[in-house]
């Protein structure tokens, strides 16, 4: 079951050409993104600190994130991200076509 | 002519998986990467506020970046990247296979 979306994370648009879309999301405390799954490979590099909670397949997992970690993860796994920490949180994701 | 570099940007790879290779850049003030081009298209994904200068064909272009801003840019292009900055700077590299 996915998270209880009570304040839905913000999602903005940076980049979206031939290769790429690069989406920024903003986390308050408590936000999540919504259950979802990627049509794209994608990365993740966090520009905050973050204790992060995903959601996949009913496991969730916590993890602290440290500004300018990042990994890549591939298309179609359906999960919910939540904001688990007591301060905002952002990353950027790039989304590769 | 690419800048003097007498401080080398500090590189650190974070992930090179089938799909993506990503880097941590950090800058000290002054820092650059030195003339070099990708074999990639790649995203640039701000971690700190920066003052950035990219030179390509002769041309100096400052760019003050915000951490979160991002971009992207094709393969194959020389180019050599300063922190004209006064304060440490960092981005993450995403580059994709």
């Amino acid at each position: 079951m996915a998270f209880a979306c009570t304040i839905p994370a913000v999602a903005t648009q940076l980049a979206d050409d031939a290769r790429v879309r690069i989406t920024r999301w903003d986390f308050a405390p408590g936000a999540t993104t919504g259950w979802h799954e990627h049509a794209m490979d994608y990365a993740i590099v966090f520009v905050t600190d973050g204790v992060m909670e995903i959601e996949v397949d009913g496991t969730v997992t916590q993890i602290a994130m440290a500004a300018g970690a990042a990994y890549s993860r591939p298309a179609g796994i359906r999960h919910d991200v939540r904001n688990a920490g007591a301060a905002p949180m952002s990353f950027v994701e790039v989304e590769m076509k």
